[in-house]
């Protein structure tokens, strides 16, 4: 029976090559689904194809990440639900795991993504979770950052922002929210918006970065996007610090 | 000049060998911090002799380890716990450093200590703390727990909760206080004591893990330890869930 399995997954990136199956790279999230659901409905691994609501970098963690993936099964979704966790290693969970119809499509139908970004800074080392976290050595200033991100907020070009200077397609996306808090020793940055460019959130997060340093005034940022010049934005901060939480539909 | 500086260390005992630094063992966090307080001071590794509060097992846990060291050096506080943590690696971290009496010895002079130890019951894998917690997969009964725990605290024998059974010195200790608590799909044991014997948090967790679970009776654990006989009690639970919390001198 051909079924759409609707997943909702969460892992720690660390130590995996990104989300997608790549020839000749052994350890992807994509990679270890689908040799799980290949060993589950014991067919070729070139049968199955797992299609996420998008591709994560190398080192990229998610809370909520959403894929699809079409069985010819009579297993339901409970025993799928627990036959994933059961054989996936202990830094990929599978949280949820629905029928949906078969014309649903993880990476077409998502309309909207909430990354969030966590820079580190206190007097203390993060031993505990420093895999999910940016240290800094210096304070930020949250005032200017949050200053600048008002510039970034809406439909954009945001070329500027785009690890892929030979990028085609349109740059242009919306950026609904951006919301920086404070919590105690951790600034977290959340992004949501419809679609996101290559490493568009980690250029962003480098960008406010040296806002929050000072090293840029908080109006510098909309000039940078105005400029549609990559080499004009912040660093792209380092991936460890990322993750996806939530993808809307 | 001499100087006796005392250290509060937290660090992630996942990939380390226990905090004893052993003869042909790579990895312990005594040898990690000797090596770079020798390198510091320009000193021979033997010619260090760091002193912790106790050892702590392989794969065991620190947020509150004490330690202390004497160093003829004319360095600073400040800098001493500067240049560690520079030059430790992440997963262990010198949170304070102070200078103490010449006479301050971190494991002659405790007088307490609280470890805490931590089951994970939830319908989602732990992802992001897998390494700070013991897995089970079925629920327990917290309140047989708490009542088994009674019979624990005060002044007894603990020789069957004690891994060494040829141990030649009294098996005698205080537990002051046993705290068991939920929190979402954490359940904490907290145990305040002078002192501990080999395992003995371990094996009282794995003890009251069976009391949890209804394979033991509450009273059945004060017969235990009437008994003082090591087979009788539960199994050791994985070190990985245990953490030194606190040393009181």
């Amino acid at each position: 029976m051909k079924k759409n399995f609707k997943l909702k997954i969460r892992y720690d990136g660390s130590r995996y090559q990104g989300w997608e199956h790549q020839v000749g790279v052994d350890l992807t999230i994509q990679g270890k689904l689908e040799s799980v659901l290949a060993k589950m409905t014991d067919s070729d691994i070139s049968a199955i194809k797992i299609i996420a609501s998008g591709r994560t970098d190398a080192g990229v963690h998610a809370i909520g990440q959403i894929a699809n993936v079409h069985l010819d099964t009579d297993l339901d979704e409970d025993y799928v639900k627990e036959y994933l966790n059961r054989y996936l290693p202990d830094d990929i969970s599978i949280d949820e795991c629905k029928l949906a119809s078969d014309r649903f499509h993880a990476r077409y139908n998502a309309v909207g993504k909430t990354y969030r970004y966590t820079f580190y800074y206190g007097d203390k080392k993060p031993v505990f979770d420093r895999k999910y976290v940016t240290v800094i050595d210096k304070d930020v200033d949250i005032d200017a950052m949050i200053k600048a991100s008002k510039y970034l907020v809406g439909e954009h070009d945001y070329k500027s922002f785009c690890a892929n200077p030979r990028m085609k397609k349109s740059t242009v996306r919306i950026v609904d929210k951006i919301d920086i808090k404070r919590n105690g020793p951790y600034i977290h940055l959340y992004f949501h918006g419809t679609g996101f460019l290559q490493n568009m959130v980690r250029i962003l997060a480098g960008t406010l970065l040296e806002v929050g340093f000072h090293k840029m005034t908080p109006i510098r940022v909309k000039e940078i996007m105005d400029a549609r010049d990559r080499k004009l934005a912040g660093p792209t901060a380092p991936a460890m610090g990322l993750c996806l939480m939530e993808v809307d539909y």
